[in-house]
C-alpha cells in the first residue's frame, strides 16, 4: 500500500478516478471516428472507450494519484472491452497513475490464483513470462473466507501489490447481510477483523497492510467507526458525490496524519460537464476542473 | 431454470462440466500446432485452450446437459482468453449443452447492470443489438445484498435466464463468515433466505425460480438442510469427487423427484485420464468414461 500511499503525499490529494465508461459519455466526435473506420461494432466502442478513458487521464495525471476502471463497463464489450481495459491501465500506469482493478473477484484454490496471476502476477507460457493486466491492486469479495485470499496475498508479497476487500459498501441494501449481528459485532466489522488478520505480515511504513478495504461514503459512523476498529487497513471509499456521500461526513475515513483513506468519483468526474453546463465536447477539461474540486474539498475536510 | 431441467431430464443426468482448463492439462500435440502458428503467444495459449475445450464438449455434449466455463481461467490470458471463453459458450451452446458462466460477479447499480449486460443481455451500440457473451446463467455473490441482484433478475425475466448466488461454498474455510449464527440462523442460511424472496415470482413448471444457489458437496448436513429450507431454490453443487464431497454425501441435494440439484465436477472429468493411468492425449475419451461413471454414480444416489 505503500506506493499507493506515497502517490497520495506527492499530489497531496486522497483521490481515486473511476473509469466506469459508458457511450453515452462520450462525444460524437471520438465516437463518429472510430464508428467510420470500423463500423458499428464491439471494436468501434472499444476504441472509443479507450480514446474517451485516455483524454480523460490526460486531464488529470497531475492532480490525481490513481484511477479505477470498474470491470463490468469492459466486460460489456466482450474481448474488445477487455483490450480496452488493457490498453487503459497501461496508459495510465505510463502517467505514473497508480490502477486499482475494480472487479470485486472471488473464488478457491486454484481458481483464485487464476484470478491472482490475472491481475497483480504474472503468467508463465513455455520461455514466456509476462503480466497480464498488471494492475497495482484488485477489488474482491471475502465471502469465501481466508481460502479466496491467500492466493492473492501470495503475489501480493511477490510483486509489491494490494487488493481491497468488501466490508462496508455504499448501497441502500447493503445492510441486508453487512448489519446483520453476530454477539452484537456487525458482519461488516467482522469482515473488516478478517482484513486486519489477513494484512498483519505485510504492514508498511506507513502502517498500513497490504490488504484494504472498500468502505462507502454513504455510512459516515461506520467509516469513523472502522478507521478506529481497523488501524492497519487502508479504505477505499467509495459513493462520494453521486451516492451521496460529502466531503463532511468523508472525515471519520482518516487517520491522524490525514492518510488512511482514498476517496473515488466515477461519474461526477466523466460526465462533470453536465454538473458544470458545459458542452460534451468539453469533458476533459471539465473533468479536470472537478478533480481540482474535489481534491480542495476533501483536503479542506481531512 | 426449467431450460436447465428440461435439459437434466432429457441426458438422465444432474451433472455440469466444469471448464477450468490451464495448460499443463492439454496435450503437446494441441499446443504445438498453435505454438507453431502463433509463437508463444497468449493468442497461441488462448486457441489451445478453445481446442481442449471443444474436444471436452464434443465427447460429452450427449452426456451432460451443462458446461460451467470458469472465468478466472480465460482472464488468465487477457482479452485472447475472453475470446476463448467467447468461442467456448458458443460452441457448447451450439452442442445443446446450458452454459453457467463462473464468475461470482457483485455489484450494484449500473455497474451490476453491465455485469448482466455482459453475461445474460444484449448491448445496443447504435444500430446494432447484440449478445456478448450470451451465457445462458451466471453465478453471483449477494454480499451487495437486493442491490447487487435486481438488475440480473430484470434480464433473467426479460431473456429467460439465471442466476446461482453464492449460498455456502464448498471450500474449507467458508465457514469463517458463511456459518456465523444471527439468533441462531447462521449467514449461509440468512443468504438462502433471500434466494427465495428473490425468485419468488420467476418460479417456473419444476416449482424452481431462476434464482439458483450455490451449496457445496463438502457440507452434505448443510445441503440436505437448505434443500428443506428453500424449496424454491435449484442448487449448482461444486465441491464433487477433487475437493471430497462424494456420491453418497450428496443424496440430500435433490428433491423427491430427484432434481433439485446439479453437481458439479472440473478436474475428474478434464484430467480423467490421470486417474485411468492413460496418455495424456486419450484426455477427451477418458473424460468422456468419466463422465459416464459420474452419471451412473449419481443416478444411483439420489
Amino acid at each position: 500500500m505503500d506506493k499507493l500511499i506515497k502517490k497520495i503525499i506527492e499530489k497531496n490529494n486522497p483521490t481515486v478516478v473511476g473509469l466506469d465508461p459508458n457511450l453515452d459519455f462520450i462525444p460524437q466526435s471520438i465516437k463518429r471516428k472510430h464508428f467510420d473506420e470500423d463500423g458499428c461494432t464491439l471494436k468501434a466502442a472499444s476504441k472509443a472507450i479507450f480514446d474517451f478513458n485516455k483524454e480523460i487521464i490526460d486531464a488529470v495525471a497531475d492532480i490525481v494519484p490513481a484511477i479505477k476502471p470498474q470491470l463490468a463497463y469492459y466486460e460489456m464489450f466482450g474481448h474488445n472491452g477487455i483490450t480496452a481495459f488493457e490498453r487503459t491501465v497501461k496508459y495510465a500506469q505510463l502517467k505514473g497513475l497508480y490502477v486499482i482493478a475494480d472487479g470485486k473477484r472471488n473464488d478457491i484454490g486454484t481458481t483464485m490464483e487464476a484470478y491472482a496471476t490475472a491481475f497483480l502476477g504474472k503468467i508463465k507460457i513455455s520461455d514466456l513470462s509476462t503480466e497480464i493486466f498488471g494492475t497495482d491492486a484488485l477489488t474482491v469479495n471475502g465471502y469465501l473466507g481466508t481460502d479466496g485470499i491467500l492466493p492473492l496475498l501470495k503475489l501480493c508479497k511477490e510483486y509489491n501489490k494490494s487488493i481491497f476487500v468488501l466490508v462496508k459498501t455504499s448501497n441502500k441494501s447493503s445492510g441486508e447481510l453487512q448489519d446483520l449481528c453476530i454477539d452484537n459485532i456487525p458482519v461488516y466489522a467482522k469482515m473488516g477483523d478478517m482484513c486486519e488478520q489477513w494484512g498483519a505480515d505485510t504492514i508498511g511504513e506507513y502502517s498500513y497492510s497490504k490488504v484494504g478495504a472498500v468502505v462507502g461514503a454513504t455510512y459516515p459512523e461506520q467509516l469513523t467507526e472502522l478507521r478506529k476498529r481497523l488501524p492497519h487497513t487502508f479504505f477505499l471509499v467509495p459513493g462520494y458525490g453521486a451516492q451521496g456521500g460529502g466531503a463532511e461526513g468523508i472525515r471519520g475515513a482518516f487517520d491522524k496524519n490525514g492518510l488512511g483513506a482514498i476517496v473515488n468519483s466515477s461519474r461526477a468526474i466523466m460526465c462533470a460537464y453536465k454538473a458544470q453546463n458545459r458542452p460534451i465536447d468539453d469533458f476533459a477539461e471539465c473533468a479536470r476542473i472537478e478533480a481540482i474540486n474535489m481534491r480542495d474539498s476533501l483536503m479542506g475536510n481531512r
